[in-house]
């Protein structure tokens, strides 16, 4: 029973969204998943429809199939992740590459359109690829990296920030990897361009979750993963997001046949394509786009906004139990629900012992160095049960 | 019947390969699949793999899975198409991004190797995601592009070449995507160290189908794509080569978490794995992948100069009858077989006209402007028949 008295199961049984856990794949002999934010489950749907698309449009419409709708995909995908979860009009979001990969063409895009200021702005706890991204393309062009030291278990908030002249771009997390802070990425972004910068977010551990309006915020560039809460499989495309009014002065460097604006035409020199397409770089990785549709379509079939709070609900649920079950850790994430997303982590010394006991026992959720424990709690196929579980688990271990 | 008088059936009976074709997933109303080289076809053995990785793996394994091996798949199939393909020891090739992301690595790696060298060598005829990724480095950096004009129907020849020391490096394709022509790769090579530069090459046309030997040619960095005849499915990760002594020195742009010495550290500042791990990004495409995998332990089983003996024989059989039956034609691909990789080109000013009424009759091979019907021959899954087939429908709508 949990501090408010409801048990997992009492408020499973009263969770409007429950049903939809049943869309997912089984995980046999897995009693509680809580892992959604760094990979999430298939849905039943995906593997069908891969499946056919194996056999049915690769085996049998072959080559055909570029014509007759493949190469579409990036961007009608893109436009579908856009109205559902990003608040973004059509034509401006494109799936391809990785995150790391399109972070790395964002930045560079943005550096060319800010020609002269040598400062880029990012903050210490953002996620590693983020930060490894920006040290390589600093170094390589002689910028000057500006460090932001973020509060314990926050993220970027506007105070923080000193913005000049010299800035060319900042690169934060909507939702951060290990706290779950959600930044306020308006006033952020707002901050950014007082200063002449371009604001680029990092969505990954939004996208699908928390609410995003990324034409009302003025966001300028983005870019996010495609295999957490959009459960598009282990190493699924990205997606990046260009502002409309962006698009004709920004050009990105990986220049590729299929962002060019004739990719047929095998001419010769490259001129971009118009539009999002022209940060497309080689040929779309079609079966790995697939599975993130049909989650995208499950997104739109509950609404975001059901999503969101269950959310709450579920992170709530759960820093409650941990009060009561755990008080030798510690939240590393924050209480106040405006401000934390999909998932929370917990600090305590033992829990890197704990993990291989707690995947043994078919307790399934992430470690984060030093000593963090982070529960991913993906809304559609994470029970208030399977919180429940896992943290009485841990509490029997510890 | 052919000009030697055997008709596609009665070759397909004598040939020790047809069987295979049976491995390969059928297309319904398809009589002739003439694209193999742009893509390959699914084999039945990879529809079912995906399928039981989704539900088993994926779905069932979860986050688990990459400890329990998909971290390990970009090198190991890596190592697995070095030995069977690619002439290369382990530990020098791995599994990733696209073509054209892979291609921009390497470039920009080379570039790095040879400081104060201003100067890229590359031929009009390249593939242009080749050419694009060259120009806009080229652009970026104030460097020169030095063309390389090949004759008609050939590709790159040694005495076309004018290297000096201004050349960083040459990229050219191992087989040209229009007349597949097969380069002199050592040569070539040869001729690129012998001024100091770094030798590229992209191997998207030959993998597969020619044999090739990476170490032994001297070949410093290559890179190829994973969807032809490796059959990987469309928009299947490409792979990249980097010579093994190189390694050390070679830093490539794109710095990512996956790509680093710690990944799940995730700790300040960016050390590169050592090896060939240094050269990924970001989290590696799981599932398109593992068609790769099962189409290199085919070619494995096989044997590669069987593959390239029935290549050989689909070929000059193609050209055999284009000879007698559409003398009107143009054969725009080398008569030499040592010279001719495993497709050809035929050019005629009508034939642009007949590609949608090839397709409607089930033909279907690639079109490559301004006039050229290409003809990708993979050997394990085409037929003699299919080529007579395809040859005498170009006859009759002719």
């Amino acid at each position: 029973m949990s501090p408010s008295g409801a048990s997992g199961a009492a408020l499973d049984a009263a969770d409007p969204l429950a049903r939809y856990r049943d869309r997912f794949v089984g995980a046999p002999g897995v009693g509680a998943y809580l892992d959604g934010n760094s990979l999430g489950r298939p849905l039943t749907a995906s593997v069908e429809r891969i499946g056919a698309f194996l056999t049915d449009e690769w085996g049998g419409r072959l080559i055909r199939g570029w014509d007759e709708g493949w190469l579409d995909l990036p961007l009608s995908i893109g436009d579908e992740l856009g109205r559902v979860a990003l608040g973004a009009a059509p034509g401006q979001v494109a799936i391809g590459d990785s995150t790391t990969v399109l972070l790395y063409k964002l930045v560079r895009a943005a550096l060319d359109a800010r020609p002269g200021r040598t400062e880029i702005v990012i903050d210490r706890d953002n996620f590693p690829t983020d930060r490894y991204v920006v040290e390589g393309i600093a170094a390589d062009r002689g910028l000057t990296i500006r460090w932001v030291e973020t509060k314990p278990d926050e993220g970027v908030t506007p105070e923080l920030l000193e913005l000049g002249p010299d800035t060319a771009l900042i690169l934060f997390s909507s939702v951060a990897y290990r706290s779950g802070w959600i930044a306020d990425v308006p006033a952020v972004t707002a901050l950014a361009h007082a200063a002449g910068a371009l604001a680029v977010w990092d969505l990954s551990h939004s996208t699908g979750v928390v609410p995003t309006q990324l034409d009302a915020w003025g966001v300028d560039l983005a870019t996010g993963c495609g295999y957490k809460y959009l459960n598009g499989g282990p190493g699924a495309p990205a997606f990046l997001y260009v502002r409309r009014e962006l698009q004709g002065a920004l050009r990105q460097p990986i220049q590729g046949w299929l962002g060019s604006a004739a990719p047929f035409e095998m001419g010769q020199g490259y001129t971009a394509a118009a539009g999002i397409r022209g940060m497309l770089s080689g040929t779309p990785p079609i079966v790995g786009m697939l599975a993130m549709r049909d989650m995208i379509a499950l997104i739109d079939e509950v609404g975001l906004d059901a999503v969101r709070a269950k959310s709450v609900a579920l992170t709530e649920y759960a820093i409650g139990l941990c009060d009561e079950l755990l008080p030798e850790a510690r939240l590393a994430s924050p209480r106040d629900s405006v401000r934390r997303g999909g998932h929370i982590t917990i600090d305590h010394p033992r829990f890197a012992e704990l993990m291989p006991l707690l995947w043994e026992r078919g307790v399934i959720p992430d470690f984060r160095r030093p000593d963090g424990i982070r529960l991913g709690l993906s809304p559609l196929s994470t029970s208030f049960a399977e919180v429940e579980l896992a943290i009485r688990t841990i509490r029997e271990l510890l």
